[in-house]
């Protein structure tokens, strides 16, 4: 099996923070020289998370309404301690919406739908993350 | 590697749409005479799912109220603009749910245990829908 | 392409369990012989879930008291039936949370981030329950 794997950085200036990265992806997938196979996408921090959606602004701010409600950004509310404070909610949200997708390669591209965008989510950010 | 793609069409009548794909896919890995590995089933709709459960009618009940409920399908409640109404309800529900599964693939056979089958969940149909 | 395949098969005294097989996932890859790629961890229950997030007592807390509140464990809420009663509540969770996880493998280490570890969480336990 051919492989190929590197590694991104990104700083998060927000909290909450939503990057598109599918074109770093499909950088990535073309220095590979893979034609057929496909592109796992992981986070590597417990507090965000990889996933496939639409890049539209009102929708990512759906998302981050959804989020709060659901698990709101509000240390009290969690057990889990991290250093000083608790970001039990960005680790929750990591946990709900996965750390990885996974997106098929053909013939050299990211197979993805006309709409279908690779979003790497920061829950907790303000410090520098990392993906693979 | 050796790999095989398929693309799977599917009409969905209703908004909302379980399809239990398992024979497919099966069918597909059947044909590609892999013998050990995975499949991976994506789905190219932004609004729409895969995912591994029981096919049991009164489960697929609970799955739409609780979709239902965390994210209730009304327009007015999100921000997302598409076409001339909102179905952030959709994409929602298929970033929670994830647009993709991967299955074990074990002497030919999807390496699923007794109960598991594999769902496209659609939640914005009415229209023709693709997986692959 | 090299691939290799085993079962775990635990046991959960209690019906919520989460157990972290980062070690254990290792050991397979390490036998494996696998330098490159990727580790499927699969659950083949549909009441259980495989994710990756911190090994920290509170955040499982926090996890287990997220899950009580979205879908409560009462059987007569859900319309699922199982034998005698409902575990409803397991099988939106096993959906909610997915049942696999892939981390990817590097020089023949699982190549996760410093704090992550791979969880098996069973929502519906005091039986025999297998991984993949």
């Amino acid at each position: 099996m051919k492989s190929y794997t590197e590694y991104l950085w990104f700083n998060t200036p927000e909290r909450f923070q939503i990057i598109n990265i599918t074109d770093k992806v499909q950088e990535i997938v073309t220095k590979s020289k893979i034609k057929e196979g496909f592109a796992l996408v992981s986070a590597m921090h417990t507090s965000s998370s990889v996933y496939v959606s639409d890049d539209e602004s009102g929708l990512k701010r759906d998302f981050q309404d959804f989020l709060d409600v659901l698990l709101p950004p509000d240390p009290k509310r969690y057990k889990h301690q991290h250093g000083a404070d608790s970001n039990g909610d960005a680790h929750l949200r990591s946990i709900l919406i996965h750390h990885e997708s996974i997106v098929p390669v053909t013939n050299g591209k990211l197979d993805l739908g006309p709409w279908q965008q690779i979003f790497y989510g920061e829950f907790d950010g303000r410090r520098k993350i990392i993906g693979e």
